[in-house]
């Protein structure tokens, strides 16, 4: 079986987090959320060595996440591509859980504001049809239409298991 | 400066991607959240060598999103505990990102589904004031009560760049 296959075979979560869930990938992905685009910048802001930081920003424009456009200058910036921009929402998800399980009884170092209204920006709850919190217990996984075979034979034997 | 020190000074999201990125651990933790809670099963269903999966299961376990509990017989078996369950959301909304983003034409590999209503599980979009999806360039970010001072100065930094 090839690396690709491999590849395959991980759900589109696992792969996701085969990028993003490397610790600085995920905090030079903060930063450009909170608007930094030069290089500089992110050194900067993060402490990050330099040959370290080239990589995340490689790795990341690899995985069109960031775009590297020219910016004033000589120099290029990074910007957000619609499929980084659309993380946002997981992120916001993240930190809340972070917020609350992963911090000291001092609190979250940073808290999200809308500009727009002063609002505090928090993750919305995931509900279910009776307004209520739903967790996972609630929850059936199946099937979707990219299913291997191996996956619809695993979705089976857990739903057999547990009917 | 200590370990304890360097771990203080990542974001919590930093922190938990440290864990949770890891490409077994959210796989293992996505088993959890599908309803396997034996050794055996995780292994059968992911088909993982017995010591990876042992050393997640551990560190699952030390960070207090898995607790091993006694079973039928001589058997232990591994529960979601509330910090764990209470990723489910944020699980959620990455899988969102990541079957719209990380996945084939043939779309994506599971559906979730209301086991009370048959609804298809989704993660809910975050909104701004006036009702539309909120990006992160309408997102301020402020230093929250367990800010350090060097996020402070990070951030006002940031807020004098973008002015």
């Amino acid at each position: 079986m090839g690396l690709t296959d491999f590849s395959h075979r991980l759900c589109p979560v696992a792969r996701s987090m085969a990028v993003l869930g490397e610790r600085w990938a995920i905090l030079v992905l903060r930063e450009a959320f909170y608007g930094t685009t030069r290089f500089d910048e992110f050194q900067r802001n993060l402490g990050i060595a330099p040959n370290i930081l080239s990589a995340r920003l490689r790795a990341l424009v690899e995985h069109e996440v960031l775009e590297r456009v020219p910016g004033p200058g000589a120099r290029h910036e990074y910007r957000l591509t619609a499929k980084g921009r659309d993380f946002f929402p997981a992120y916001v998800a993240l930190k809340r859980w972070a917020d609350c399980w992963m911090t000291g009884p001092e609190g979250p170092p940073v808290v999200l504001q809308e500009a727009a209204t002063g609002r505090e920006v928090v993750a919305p709850p995931l509900l279910g049809g009776d307004g209520r919190e739903l967790g996972p217990e609630a929850v059936r996984a199946l099937p979707g239409p990219g299913a291997s075979d191996a996956m619809r034979a695993r979705l089976a034997r857990q739903e057999a298991d547990h009917a």
